[in-house]
């Protein structure tokens, strides 16, 4: 029972993690995969401008790591419910034969409206907060090394196990990404974005929803792209089409784009202009100057 | 997003169906299947007294039975999203091993406070609403004659393939069971009960949980059981021990129960008394006249 009569809107949102489709034992402790699991979800209230409120979490455990999962996912999720400040209020337990984690988040905005998919206009700048294809990259060197990481419960650790800084963070960044709820909040309370989404299918794919729920086009600024893929050794492919970076990616007119410019707090994350919103059916242009080409993203549809 | 602010309270909830734990296949269309899935979410709001708001749905699906189980599923789960007037909002879905089901309620209490399992105090008649040990019984003759009834979409189908009215209704109330959401809401809003649960632990087990959680101790009253066991023909171990029948047992004041028996509506089930709240600590003491002896639940604890 929650009473949230301060709240104008309440939000909620509920992901599934699965065991061999999302995740695997080996390469993440109980512990890590605690703490992703709230944050992966906390990250779609993030992109709505939220605040996070309460959680539940539905898990289901197989016999053969009842105990020791249990003790270690939870004082992982408990830990990040603590310092997200979303209290666990509920939940449910099974056995069953793959492990699989379940968990609804409820978020609430104090002020204005929740940012949606559904506000981008033609002449918009698109901006992206936090990073992406790192989560990706650290994956393939899990794919490629399969080493056994069920018992890191460190960064330290995980430093040790990992070949150098630059792997070590892709890594980090698969295991517990970071997400932004501080710079969702501000642009939500400053109304400096028209629309907002959270990367976690890859950016092509995340933009076109945008796109979508606002009947709009998009130019993606191919030079900016690649200075950043350079800049970060990740391939243009992978910046567009890796999922699971929790980044925020939206929109802002122009007089909210000022406000950003003069306004955004340094402590947060730097917003980087990767494009801009046309009219049009919601497709991607990717290019520069006068030359747009169509862009298809490759994103990862569980369902295709 | 949702804008709950004519509710006092919002009551949260969430159930996981998992594969081969919670249901088999064989056993039930993903049709009855999906009805079920939203019923079971919404006992446990009945269980507060509180009306249905939304609901959000996770999904876990093997390839082999992708679109065929997906549309008799939604299907269901939809109809009764309507019929019981708490939209689909949201939702997660995934591919993985076993079908496995993770809904999440929302409710809402109008007026005054949601019931509890916390308030029952000594003196207080103890209440059941709905059938104890018929769900049970219906899984038993699945379990000893494994019919097919993957294709079942329809009562007088399912009567059809059951060899007595008997054993159609408690395989009925197995794979779609009756939740009292009517009898919930009334109690609570005519403040006629103290403390109130739903039975899908089993009687004995589920009313442990209302007296550990209000401190005292229960009667319950066997020749009372014992003529509920003969009239329905189940034995009084199964109407003590079954759970997911999702019978309402509640508590009521004696001026409450004064309210329930002159104004209970002739259109709900009727609520039989089965035990008393004595001081105490919370256990349960089965018997009649001077002699109660402790009875310990049965019931089912998936992590044992």
């Amino acid at each position: 029972v929650i009473a949230p009569s301060f709240a104008r809107s309440l939000l909620l949102s509920t992901d599934l993690l699965i065991e061999d489709i999302h995740f695997r034992r080996r390469w993440t402790s109980p512990y890590f995969l605690g703490k992703k699991s709230l944050r992966v979800n906390l990250s779609d209230l993030a992109a709505m401008g939220a605040h996070p409120y309460v959680a539940l979490l539905g898990l289901v455990l197989p016999e053969d790591c009842l105990d020791h999962f249990f003790e270690g996912f939870l004082r992982g999720f408990l830990e990040e419910c603590a310092s997200k400040d979303a209290p666990l209020v509920g939940g449910d337990l099974s056995r069953g034969e793959k492990i699989s984690i379940s968990v609804t988040v409820c978020g609430t905005v104090r002020n204005g409206e929740p940012l949606l998919r559904s506000g981008a206009t033609p002449g918009d700048e698109i901006f992206l907060i936090g990073e992406s294809g790192f989560s990706r990259s650290g994956l393939d060197w899990l794919e490629r090394t399969d080493p056994d990481l069920s018992r890191v419960e460190t960064e330290a650790k995980l430093r040790e196990l990992t070949p150098s800084d630059c792997i070590f963070h892709r890594v980090r960044m698969h295991l517990l990404p970071e997400i932004q709820l501080g710079a969702g909040q501000w642009l939500q309370e400053r109304n400096a974005a028209s629309a907002m989404i959270d990367v976690s299918d890859g950016l092509a794919a995340d933009l076109l929803h945008i796109l979508e729920e606002s009947s709009v086009s998009a130019l993606l600024y191919r030079d900016h792209l690649d200075s950043y893929a350079m800049e970060k050794a990740i391939s243009l492919d992978k910046v567009l089409n890796s999922g699971e970076d929790y980044a925020l990616l939206f929109t802002a007119s122009p007089n909210q784009t000022v406000k950003i410019r003069n306004h955004y707090p340094r402590n947060l994350p730097v917003p980087l202009s990767i494009g801009r919103i046309i009219e049009g059916d919601p497709v991607i242009l990717l290019g520069a100057g006068e030359k747009y080409e169509p862009y298809r993203p490759l994103g990862y549809d569980h369902f295709r």
